[in-house]
C-alpha cells in the first residue's frame, strides 16, 4: 500500500460508501447497490435486473485446479444465482475477458464452450462483451440482465422479525469440492484431474454450481419469501447482509444446517464440517425468509433440491447459532470477503 | 504461450468465433456480439442497449499518467460513448473493480468521484457492481445500459455505397495528450503534474473526453445517419469495423480529416499527425455516414463540435486513402487492437 494511503477495510465498507454517492434517480431504480442485482424500471410491467461478477485468477478460480470449462461455466453461474435470488429469469449476458498471456486459444474455447453450456439450458443470449489480453492474471467479468414482473422482485430487505429461515440444498458441499480438487492435484503432482477416491458431488457443487433460478422463481411468484439472498461468501457473512439490509437480526440452529459429512472428509482435512457449511462459501444456494404463517407451504423438497428450515429472524440485531448443546454463541460473519482474502 | 496452444491472432478473430456461437435468440436481441452495444427488446417502444468496456491498467491507463479522477471518468466515458455510438440515451451504470494492492483508499475515492462527475452530467445512475483485491495489474470493466426509441437505433451495418462519412471533433488530439503526458512526466520525475508547456486542449481531449451522446441522438432522431461507429480504436480500424458490418468499402481524403497540428507537436516527439489522426485512438468521436441525399443537412458544427465531411462509401470492399498529392493508398487498420498492443 502506498504510504499515506489507507486501503477500504472490507467490501462492504467500499459499498457503503459508494451507496451515500450513487445518487440514485428514485424514479427508475427500485434497488441500486447493495443487493443481489439491481432493479430497473423500463417501461411496462416487468422490471429488468442487472448484475455484474467478477472471477479472478487466483482469487475465484485457479489455473492448476480449474479446468477452463468450469471456469466459463461458474462465471455465468455467479450472474445467474444473483438473478434467482431476486426472482428473477435470467436473459441476457455479456463477458468482458482481461486474458492472460499464458491462456492460449484452447482455453479460450473451453472457457467459452462452459459458458455457453449453463447459458443455452437457461435459456441465455451472450450479446456482447469486451476483451484484452494482459500479462498479469485473468479476469473475467459477467454481466447478466434478467426479467421479472413488478411485484415479484426478492429483495434482501424484506425480513421481519418472525420469518422463518430456509435455505436450498447442502452447504459447505463446494468447499469440500475444491479440498478434493486440491488433494488430488497434490496426489498427482498438480495435474488436478479428479479420480475415483474424490467425491463426485461435492465436485460437481464445485466445478458446476447449478443456479437456483426456478426456486426462486416459484418463491416470488408464490409470494412465500420475504426476503433473499444467494448464498456466494458463505452462509454466516451472507445471512449477515440480508439481515443488515432488513434491519434485523436472526437465530440459527447449528443442527437444522444441511451440512453432509463426506465419508472420506479427513483424508482431505476436513475436521469441521458445519465450518464449512457456515464459511465455505459458493455454494450458490438460496437463503431466505418466510413469514411464519407461510412457512409450512414451503415443501420439502422443490424439484429434487430438498428446502431446510435453519432458524428464525429476531428484533435484535444480532446473528446467534445455538450448537448441538443448546448452547448460543456468536455467529461472526467467517466467511469470503474479497477484501479480506485476495491472495 | 502454453506449448501446443495457438492464441487468437486478434480482438476480431476471437469475436468472430464467439459470433458464431453465441446462438442469438432472434426475438430479443435486435442487435448483438460486433456492434458498439446490443439492442434488447423488453417489451414497449424503447429499446435496451448494453454495452460494456473494460479499462485495465497497463493497457487502458497508466498509474503514473492519468490520475485517478481521470481513470474513472474514461472508463466510464468509453460505455457512454458506445451508447452514443447507437443514438442512445444513457441511464445506468455497473462498475466492477479488481483492485490492485498498490492503489490505496485515495486512489479508489478519486477514480468513483472523476466516474461520479461524468455520471451525474449525463444522468447516468451507478446501480451496482462488484470488487475484489488483486496482487496484479488493476482491472475495470464498465457496464452502460442506455435506451433508444427502436426505429432510432443506430448500427454499423447500415453503410451503403454513395454514403457520405463523416466525422465530430478533432482526431489525434487524444494521443497527443498522452504524448504531453509522457513528455511531462518525464521532465519531472514521473510526477507527470502537466505544466504549461503542454497543450490543455489535448490532455483535456485525453483525460477527459466527451462521449458525444446528443450528436449521435440529433443523428438517430432525425434520421440522418445510416450507420454510426464511436472512435476507440482509431479511425483507421474503427472504419474497417462500419465497413465490415456493411459490406462495403471507403475512400478517405486525407486533407479533409481533421488532424490539428499542436504549435509544439515536435517537442512531444510528434512528427506525423495525420498518423495520429488515423491510428492513435481513444479520441472517442462519432464517425457516421450519411446517404447523398441528406449530406446538406449535417450541419457545420453541432453544438460547437465540428462535425467534417472526409470522404464517401464505395462498393468496392477495400479502404482507400487520397492523399495531399492525389496519391491513392491502401488504409490499413493501424489503430489499437488489445490482442496486438497488451503490454
Amino acid at each position: 500500500m502506498p504510504k499515506g494511503s489507507k486501503s477500504f477495510a472490507s467490501e462492504p465498507e467500499l459499498v457503503a460508501w459508494l451507496k451515500q454517492r450513487a445518487r440514485l434517480h428514485g424514479r427508475d431504480v427500485s434497488a441500486g447497490i447493495g443487493d443481489d442485482a439491481a432493479v430497473l424500471r423500463l417501461g411496462g410491467a416487468h422490471r429488468l435486473l442487472a448484475t455484474t461478477d467478477l472471477s479472478i485468477e487466483g482469487v475465484h478460480f485457479s489455473a492448476q485446479f480449474h479446468p477452463p470449462h468450469s471456469v466459463g461455466y461458474r462465471a455465468l453461474a455467479r450472474a445467474l444465482s444473483d438473478i434467482a435470488a431476486m426472482g428473477g429469469t435470467p436473459r441476457f449476458a455479456l463477458v468482458s475477458l482481461a486474458l492472460s498471456r499464458n491462456q492460449g486459444r484452447s482455453w479460450v474455447k473451453g472457457f467459452y464452450r462452459g459458458f455457453m453450456a449453463l447459458a443455452r439450458r437457461f435459456g441465455v443470449s451472450l450479446i456482447g462483451g469486451d476483451t484484452a489480453i494482459v500479462s498479469g492474471a485473468t479476469t473475467v467479468d459477467v454481466v447478466g440482465l434478467g426479467a421479472v414482473k413488478a411485484p415479484d422482485v426478492l429483495l434482501r430487505s424484506g425480513a421481519k422479525p418472525g420469518d422463518q429461515i430456509f435455505v436450498s440444498g447442502e452447504l459447505g458441499l463446494s468447499a469440500t469440492g475444491l479440498a478434493a480438487l486440491k488433494h488430488a492435484a497434490g496426489r498427482e503432482g498438480g495435474r488436478g484431474e479428479p479420480g475415483e477416491r474424490v467425491i463426485r458431488r461435492a465436485l460437481r457443487a464445485h466445478l458446476y454450481p447449478e443456479p437456483r433460478c426456478a426456486l426462486g422463481r416459484f418463491l416470488a411468484e408464490r409470494r412465500l419469501a420475504s426476503a433473499a439472498i444467494d448464498l456466494s461468501d458463505g452462509l454466516s457473512s451472507d445471512l449477515h447482509r440480508l439481515c443488515h439490509s432488513s434491519g434485523v437480526g436472526a437465530t440459527l440452529l447449528a443442527e437444522r444446517i444441511p451440512a453432509p459429512a463426506p465419508p472420506s472428509a479427513r483424508k482431505f482435512k476436513i475436521t469441521d464440517r458445519l465450518d464449512l457449511a457456515l464459511n465455505g462459501g459458493e455454494d450458490y444456494e438460496l437463503l431466505f425468509t418466510v413469514p411464519a404463517g407461510k412457512a409450512d407451504k414451503i415443501p420439502r423438497h422443490f424439484k429434487n433440491v430438498p428446502l431446510s428450515w435453519i432458524g428464525e429472524i429476531g428484533s435484535k440485531r444480532s446473528l446467534r447459532l445455538i450448537n448441538a448443546d443448546g448452547k448460543e454463541l456468536p455467529l461472526i460473519p467467517k466467511g469470503f470477503d474479497h477484501f479480506r482474502t485476495a491472495r
